[in-house]
């Protein structure tokens, strides 16, 4: 099984995949400094949060190696998404530490370890001949290998079950069927693509049997702050009684949200939306990103520390 | 208030507006002979069930004008596009006409009747300041003057209330996107475009206060079944407390159906899904065009002949 990997370090040398290639052209590209790494980050070469942090950290470690100004690196790698939290995060731990490389290194690694045991703790619901919808991409492309709603289904693949994976589009930006379909499709698993207004039927048929998607942060309640879309399918998921799983790690727990509804929903541009479909043209466009999933309508939170059935059982992933 | 036409006919001379330039271009095409009629059906020039049918029907009276073989016009646009019922009913029944062009009127003249009598029979659910959601086209370009779903919105907005409509875009074919906002906008109405896998995200913000669809067929039963997606929105609706109403003329009611799970689903051609979209290369693709929405998720059906609120009084609707 071959999972495309999104960050290689090899022999101190940083290539990234850039994304916004695929799923036409793979191309690895090395990034020779961290202002490249910086300005591969801002045009999304490189996207998803965690995928950000460890690039900008393997950029420090760039500004390292060339015995350059780790501080100015460090502006210039936090200033190229400034609202990516892990970014900063990253850039900052890898500042403060007496060796910058090793510390690149360790968060890539932290990184890889947290998807495989997601994976781990997610890999028994996928049965022989089951179906599995996932959302977006929340894969190995946005993280490190295998992902985190996808991590589950690799290693399921990996220990020769046999299924299948319903990939929607997920527009406006359709990262489903450009990066989810192509990198489910790389490892050798069995992807159908469908529209995001397909969900519903294709559950009334009884061809879903679970959901797994990933999320950008949980509240303290449980509620799940992930792509526009998610919220539909975990309603509809409810009407057809077909379980509704979403995939995280403890550190995106954010204990100090009380619940979604005090999460501010970041609305993009209209260009995403009209640019390639030939819309009306003058009509007014509501472009949201993400949406709320209330905490009542997960079955289970996957997490790398274990899998949570009961929303009050996540403050256990507060960070220290 | 201007609402477009899809079909004139004007001192017995026929043109029809290209629906596939739109909304880029707005051209009405002259159409000289019934094969004519029938390239411009089996191209979707023209789309829509009672659209096809009024068309096909004065195709049928282009060629008595002609003094043409009129068993040999009636053979070529039934053959345009065979799955279409509105089609064969309408070319037979000129065929029968002792006066065929006057028949052809009075389809076109019926058709346009009934889309009234659907707007003054829904109108009153437009209330001041509220937001109406529709999905894919119903309107004026799939049938004549006002449509079905949108005659209620034109209805209210020719009275002067002020609302605002939400128009998904309906993927694959982006009816929604390309037709319904552009024929709302001409007419002057307020058209806010969103993804299909935005629905709920705006009704969990109480952003859309009502659903009005149409309908390609309702069971004996209440069940709808129409363009894929509207399930899914119904169930939306119903979990955010929404109103969801589906509009249909009286001919739409099958009574010789008993659901929705008799009724089945056309796959369509993967390349509708994926050839617009960069998806990943080789996946595979389900393409369901049509879904069916379950009656107890239907608040009313909104008829030529009344609103109906209770699915057993449906069965008023069976044509004699």
């Amino acid at each position: 099984m071959t999972v495309p990997a999104a960050i290689r370090w090899e022999g101190s040398r940083l290539w990234l995949l850039d994304q916004r290639k695929l799923p036409e052209t793979v191309v690895y590209e090395e990034q020779t400094s961290a202002e490249m790494v910086a300005a591969s980050i801002a045009s999304m070469k490189v996207r998803g949060a965690p995928a950000i942090g460890i690039a900008a950290a393997y950029g420090m470690a760039l500004a390292v190696r060339a015995g350059g100004d780790l501080a100015k690196a460090a502006r210039v790698l936090v200033a190229a998404r400034p609202t990516a939290i892990n970014l900063a995060w990253a850039v900052n731990r890898v500042l403060r530490a007496n060796d910058p490389v090793a510390q690149a290194e360790t968060i890539h690694r932290e990184h890889t370890e947290m998807c495989r045991a997601i994976g781990a703790n997610g890999m028994g619901l996928i049965t022989e001949n089951s179906a599995v919808l996932t959302h977006c991409n929340a894969g190995a492309l946005a993280v490190s290998t295998l992902g985190t709603a996808t991590a589950p289904l690799y290693l399921a693949h990996d220990a020769s079950v046999r299924f299948t994976v319903f990939v929607d589009e997920t527009r406006p930006l359709l990262q489903g069927a450009r990066l989810t379909a192509w990198e489910l499709l790389q490892a050798g698993l069995d992807v159908t693509l469908i529209c995001d207004s397909m969900v519903s039927h294709l559950m009334s048929q009884g061809d879903i049997d679970l959901v797994i998607v990933g999320a950008d942060r949980v509240t303290a309640n449980g509620d799940v702050v992930n792509k526009i879309g998610t919220r539909g399918i975990a309603i509809a998921s409810r009407y057809h009684g077909v379980p509704f799983h979403v995939a995280l790690p403890s550190s995106t727990f954010d204990a100090d949200t009380a619940t979604g509804a005090d999460v501010d929903i970041e609305q993009r541009d209209a260009s995403e939306v009209t640019e390639s479909i030939r819309a009306a043209p003058g009509v007014q466009v509501q472009n949201p990103a993400f949406d709320v999933t209330p905490a009542e309508l997960v079955t289970s939170w996957i997490t790398d520390r274990g899998r949570i059935q009961d929303a009050r059982d996540l403050a256990g992933l507060k960070q220290p």
